[in-house]
């Protein structure tokens, strides 16, 4: 169930997309919360770092991670602004992560595409918060790219 | 179809492997090749980094991207001891690696449970090379953990 808190939180992810759209990276950006504090944030860096395994969600987990001192991230909720992809996905697997609430779907490279169930089984999964701006940011990239 | 240096670059990823488990880290081992070269190796470093992401084969794409100064390893071969879990699958398929020769299956983790087409469209898929040693370094790592 989304609550009132993650437009607030998808707002900052989406900071983080604008951020990414700045450097002429695909706008995608995350942010993981802990107990009421953002404790990571990341944006696409695939160009920058030429590295396919660059994406937000890798960005903000390695960062969260580091920050807590343990691998795991069961009391955490990470916010992004796209559907994750596969590898992205799996990743947010292995970290045992509480909730995933991501903003628009990605049909052609999100996981639903690729499978059902990528995550711990404990692992919440909202969609659709902010969609359409995150949507747009994509949008907007993709035409300026054509 | 495997074919005769197979075996010879998955020793020298039973070599990582074994690297992993000195330091006490699930022996995985992966190197990538190019046109004959090795061009990065890479063992499973999660607990050493304290990182769910430091997968064998995410340290060895990562190092293969900043040899060839591109994103893209259409020209590679990864070899990894043991089948891609989801998150690693998602990063070769980002990569449009040209082939992936793993040794033994993951029946749990591997990315077949979950999927079975994370790849490129054009990327050829090999399993079972040494998959004999390769399962039982895993094997010996899991029962002196018990």
């Amino acid at each position: 169930m989304i609550n009132r808190d993650d437009e607030k939180y998808m707002r900052l992810a989406l900071q983080e997309a604008q951020e990414a759209m700045r450097h002429d990276e695909v706008p995608i950006g995350a942010v993981i919360v802990s107990q009421g504090h953002v404790i990571a944030r990341g944006h696409n860096l695939t160009e920058t770092l030429t590295d396919v395994t660059a994406h937000a969600e890798m960005q903000a987990i390695t960062s969260a991670q580091t920050y807590l001192g343990g691998k795991y991230l069961t009391q955490c909720t990470l916010y992004v602004t796209v559907e994750p992809c596969l590898m992205c996905a799996g990743a947010l697997g292995w970290s045992q992560i509480a909730r995933v609430v991501y903003g628009c779907d990605d049909p052609k490279r999100g996981y639903h595409t690729y499978c059902q169930q990528p995550f711990h089984k404990k692992t919440v999964v909202e969609g659709g918060v902010l969609a359409e701006q995150c949507a747009a940011l994509m949008q907007d990239f993709f035409k300026k790219k054509r």
